[in-house]
């Protein structure tokens, strides 16, 4: 277990990464591409939104006043003045008094003199007359000019992943190009002599290359561009070489495979060789043998070679490093409380991360091997055992991170 | 309320919804461009996955027996026979028997005749001999041959959206090419006379088309390519042209805005022209001014023109609509439960979904007016009142649907 005393723990491993990169500047992109991508500046309301008062229902403009004490028996009669158009200003010289009143659609601008509007429901069209048959208060079925965003308020934050209803804000104030920070390229290089290309078929002692496939797609799902370099021979001058390419091309590298101890010790010296080998070793179950280091200047992080331990380390480790890296600021994972259904031990000393499976409300372990994907493929997402405990029994309460 | 007792509940409308579009035949795409898209049919394991057993840990392959009833202090002492070599398989010249080991790198095949790994933590080398201080079970720190996939198993079903962790089983089965449906198009027509485009200031009575926005990232969301047909006039002849336009390029149709009575009467109108309206007001608030119809055969919806009522419908209407062309079977929304912090009022006699901020374990109502952008955006999700309820009160527990 001496291994485990030279390992940093996971809190440590995560600020460390935090710190290893910065957004990349980037441009501005129209509109309809800025769905998930990430705000680079503050996005503030150019003008009050909306741009006057508006009805936001079907009826009838209205001094609130003029329908006090109406009811079903004894309605307000108000003279209709006309109507308002939808997408025109109200015109100034049919302004409502008490006793008149104009019918307004929905999202249409309150005419000039009225604070309120009846629902067209509660209201009856008599000749020229309408029915008032309930009163209404003061701002009642009006959106006031600025009501939603006023001009110059903050709408949405820098750093901010771009949701759909985000895309509605940036809509409603002006955003036709929006901000954004660049899409980071991440170099992905898979090591190992064992491994073989997915469209090969493995004889025996040969794996297909797995790992190359977990990472890239988990970096598309932080909003980066994956770049694959390939399989590489465990010799030490293919791989300085394919890192060299990597580091010059991408913003951060990730090297996966290398499950050996042997093949470990050799990723390290050779990110040394150009660079210096901050962390070898984390105080996390599965996950342990990860390395954080930097290769002339740019971040490289070496992936320990099971699939499960590989995920484990993106999640919980490698994911703060790309949020570093594309900006952004909001990425909370998403998280459920649930009651554990099967025992979930721990060896005490280490953070672990339990694969689970969600049923209902509660949680059962899934102890597969950490070089098993069918676990891995099944699971709904991990449960964090902090290193000072001994596991979870049945019957607690805990929170599960989802995939 | 009469409006209410002509609308269909929730629950007919999400069963109409899916029944009106079916998944689109795809083709296949490289691995690597697999992400987010939907399995066209059952993937199985081509091979035994993996194809021979496999140590887990850098150790020593042996004879579990050999090691029964060893300690510390009385190790099993055996003669290494050499080292296996990652990538190839077990060399039938060198078998283990009970009195010999062979090195064994993590992923490396087990040496033949052994059943288990020590792991070189619990050995110490001395010369050419192994002693082992740790008994091992049968099949201790081994992987068989078909343990993680067994040869014609299915690995994930069709319909399945591809998730990073279901990339990995691909590339393991050796899927490099992966059948998946196509990605649809869906149409998004924008109305009023009173919306302007995104780049233009608006004058009095104008807003800018904020729905546009919202629905095609809702629609990129779950895996569809939105096609933009700007914004149309209120005008019969301009909407039919587009809508007729629309359906031919489209999967489906996507109406927003007319949120006055009468522009959803002619939108209603229009469509029944060249088709049929199906559904025309939906026992939800907000929302309920919502048409289900189908224009030349293809499905089309005329959302409501308030942005949180549109937003609302997309994700509890509409997306089952969307499911049911993208062929995602497996698209449960992520929900959280939560306890009740301040009473949610509702009405019987209608679903009410209200917009809610989550702190901690507690949730918020947000009660703004369903035309406010500001609070579908700053509201973590929604929940759901169903319609024989009243509402929920302080310190119930509730499910929010997150967005």
């Amino acid at each position: 277990m001496g291994l485990f005393l030279s390992a940093i723990p996971v809190e440590e491993a995560v600020r460390l990464v935090s710190r290893l990169a910065s957004p990349i500047p980037g441009g501005s992109v129209p509109l309809n591409r800025a769905y998930q991508r990430v705000l680079a500046t503050d996005i503030t309301a150019d003008l009050d939104i909306p741009g006057f008062d508006r009805s936001v229902v079907d009826g009838y403009g209205v001094r609130a006043a003029a329908t006090s004490g109406v009811s079903e028996s004894v309605p307000a009669m108000l003279n209709l003045l006309g109507r308002v158009t939808m997408g025109t200003g109200p015109s100034s010289d049919r302004a409502i008094s008490s006793d008149v009143c104009a019918y307004v659609p929905t999202g249409g601008a309150l005419p000039i003199g009225a604070d309120a509007v009846v629902m067209i429901e509660h209201t009856e069209l008599a000749g020229d007359l309408v029915l008032v048959r309930r009163p209404v208060a003061q701002g009642e079925n009006v959106i006031r000019k600025g009501e939603d965003f006023s001009a110059g308020e903050v709408v949405l934050r820098q750093g901010t992943r771009i949701s759909p209803r985000d895309m509605g804000a940036l809509a409603a104030v002006g955003c036709a190009e929006v901000p954004v920070r660049a899409v980071p390229s991440v170099g992905v290089i898979s090591t190992g002599n064992e491994l073989v290309p997915v469209e090969a078929v493995p004889s025996i002692g040969e794996v297909r290359d797995v790992n190359a496939a977990l990472c890239g797609a988990f970096l598309e799902h932080l909003g980066c561009n994956p770049v694959y370099y390939g399989i590489v021979r465990d010799e030490r001058e293919a791989l300085d070489a394919t890192l060299e390419r990597a580091v010059r091309e991408c913003d951060t590298v990730l090297i996966s495979g290398g499950s050996s101890k042997d093949d470990r010790d050799m990723t390290a010296s050779i990110i040394a060789g150009r660079g210096e080998v901050l962390v070898h070793g984390i105080a996390i179950a599965p996950g342990k043998p990860t390395i954080i280091g930097r290769f002339q200047g740019i971040p490289v992080i070496g992936l320990p070679g099971h699939p499960a331990s590989t995920y484990v380390v993106l999640e919980v480790i490698v994911r703060h490093l790309i949020t570093a890296l594309t900006g952004e600021t909001n990425a909370l994972p998403q998280v459920r409380r649930v009651l554990v259904r099967e025992n979930i031990p721990s060896v005490r000393g280490r953070e672990e991360y339990i694969r689970v499976k969600i049923e209902g409300d509660g949680v059962y372990p899934m102890f597969g091997k950490s070089g098993l994907l069918n676990t891995l493929v099944r699971s709904d997402g991990l449960v964090r055992v902090p290193a000072g405990r001994e596991g979870f029994e049945i019957g607690e309460e805990v929170e599960v991170v989802l995939w």
